[in-house]
């Protein structure tokens, strides 16, 4: 895990006020600890632009399922796809809404394409990625 | 909770060698826990059967995605009955198979007349129950 | 898939009425289907009792999250035995109880060890699972 | 739903280009569909702002399941938040790290009062929101 080391950072004293002013409300113990995160946020980042690097996603869809067969559609899109999901959960929200959580496990730039074609399907009312990742580059 | 008590339980030996080789294989410290599990099982099995008594069942379907439109059956089926109807989780199998799990909390007689009518679907494979419980009458 | 075949089954009537009462309660539209469903279910049990065989499992444990430390516990279990867990729901049923619903892929005897050692483990109320199939062997 | 209604945008060429590539690029099949999905966008964004309005929230979390308590401690933060949460989904992504996605449906603020806890618990290395939407003000 590493030793914990200490460094000094300068800041504007408007920035930190704004900064101190949002994470008391995100409810963070201390600076340090909000910083850590941010830089987490970053690495992460990183690690979706390479393109080549294993790492995971989570994406979620919210569609009317009245819509012609836009159920079979997604399932078949999956299925042709089914090397890096891991798993996905449908809440029927209500009698036409129907949200869908796909967790996915793969290289960056394959999650990507399967996820802008399932976000462009007809049928699809709002289609979102959570880029996160694997942990194992997170301390 | 309630506190502990304890009493006898006779039986005949061949049955106990039975029963300790059973638990010992199942990996249970001791006779008593085992047989609370039993006892437990056997109040879940009496709640089903009443009908009426918020529980909750576990029903797991595998089908064959490329028949017809079965996806979009099996959504509507779950659409039409979402006031039972917690969440369902999808594993695309292989390319062929999916296996769906869907997590219900309802009255057990409209939980089964429910994934009786799934099981029944033109296509369903394998179609299973699980008669779990809310735990609230479980200690 | 294979061509559709016919064949003949002999029946006591009396077996016969109660057979046609139990798949008209089901909703099943013919004796074929209902029977088709029988054989699946056989083939299915044969598979888990080999023990060797790839084969899928749902297994669902109720529990008191406020037992000590149960949740870590079996969090720690799963982690133990990734290779064959595909992914787990948790449903919050009230303040108290917890559902579990772990989706299992792997060999039959492998996945019964883990679910006997959860279902064993002090604290679960009810643990129970279903013994389900890739869909591979089935048509 | 409404009927289709259309209308003339203006935009720079240059900006209209790299719309054209973003959109081509994404599988959008014409410029109208990625429109309405930016507008679409803007109104579950509008919605989340308000705070009040009954909306769906994905959440993932990243941890390390050895990190002391952090299974309990995070179980614990759901069941007293549970009339929020729809199911949540547990991935173990390697022997160390945990990927947790949580279905939240409520008032914005209450999502967003509960995700920061989530996200600035000790032991979290990534913690992300996907504000969506029931859809049911999208068409």
């Amino acid at each position: 895990m590493g030793n914990l080391k200490r460094f000094g950072v300068s800041l504007n004293s408007d920035l930190l006020t704004k900064f101190d002013k949002l994470i008391d409300n995100k409810g963070y113990g201390n600076r340090s600890e909000a910083i850590r995160d941010l830089i987490r946020e970053e690495l992460v980042s990183e690690e979706w632009k390479s393109g080549n690097k294993e790492t995971v996603g989570v994406f979620s869809l919210v569609y009317d399922h009245h819509e012609s067969d836009i159920s079979q559609l997604i399932n078949n899109i999956q299925h042709n796809n089914l090397n890096i999901i891991r798993s996905s959960t449908h809440v029927h929200i209500d009698h036409h809404n129907c949200l869908e959580v796909i967790i996915l496990k793969g290289k960056s730039k394959e999650i990507k394409k399967l996820t802008d074609q399932l976000s462009s399907t007809k049928g699809i009312k709002h289609g979102k990625l959570i880029m996160t990742s694997t942990g194992s580059g997170l301390t």
